[in-house]
């Protein structure tokens, strides 16, 4: 898409748009999650980090399933949200002294991530349903399930360990 | 928060520096949801963007009393993350040629900053609790519930009506 033209004319050209920065930020979230797993000092934690890493590198390959069933190109675009979601995590966790504080953040961090996540397929399953492609949505659907059960395990495993040993 | 320092020593620490982010954050989206109320054309969806960008500006205040409360400055520390998806926002509404599509495209730019605040308005509400702030917590949990029920609202409106419009 080009500065100062307007490109997206339909809702089929804002759901392709769409598909192709989600795209992208789950090919960024790999190499974030990778980061991230590293920096972890909780041992489930990271087991979670590395777990959904598996399934976000899932997620890329889905998307590359549902632009080839739509006829689309399979092509990212610039996602400046989730550059900067991860450009602030990063931040954060540079700042931080301690190792169960840290622990606490990634989490924090990473959950912004699935929200992002949450989100965009949400509408992208909702955008593909209008244009009659329940096809797409119901791919689309297992890894908005995924990010949403991620989020959940996040803040079951903050609240039931590392928040407690981060303040202690 | 210094480059190259680790200022962040304690669940205390991070807590007082996610409120600083959030708190850039929510005066940032007044300022955007003011823009977006602006380009709606959705009778209904400028009005939602206007009764949310009241609730923001109580967000706001909110968030100075907790700050007063916990003893803590009121400030503001930049948060690249709402940075990106304002300016995520902002790019694609410039790619679009048709007013229905835009509305679409504005509901999704609304649910991802949403989404943005429900994760750190969590996190936050939890640390609160772990450090014993039952009281900033219970005004936290206030907000983190207007921006679920915009959440809901905005997916409300876009499937009833908006990416009808949208497809059509």
């Amino acid at each position: 898409m080009g500065l100062f033209t307007r490109d997206i004319e339909s809702m089929n050209d804002l759901f392709v748009h769409q598909l192709q920065d989600i795209y992208y930020a789950e090919k960024q979230l790999v190499k974030a999650l990778q980061n991230m797993a590293g920096k972890a000092i909780n041992k489930r934690l990271k087991q979670d980090f590395l777990m959904h890493l598996d399934e976000t590198r899932t997620h890329v390959q889905r998307l590359e399933e549902v632009f080839r069933m739509h006829g689309a190109e399979i092509k990212a675009v610039d996602c400046p949200a989730i550059d900067g979601i991860i450009e602030e995590a990063e931040d954060v966790a540079g700042e931080i002294a301690d190792d169960s504080v840290l622990d606490a953040a990634l989490i924090n961090a990473a959950q912004a991530a699935e929200h992002y996540e949450i989100a965009r397929y949400g509408s992208l399953i909702s955008w593909a349903k209008q244009l009659g492609r329940n096809d797409c949505a119901s791919i689309l659907q297992k890894t908005l399930e995924e990010e949403r059960a991620t989020d959940k395990k996040l803040t079951s495993l903050a609240e039931s360990e590392v928040n407690l040993r981060a303040a202690s």
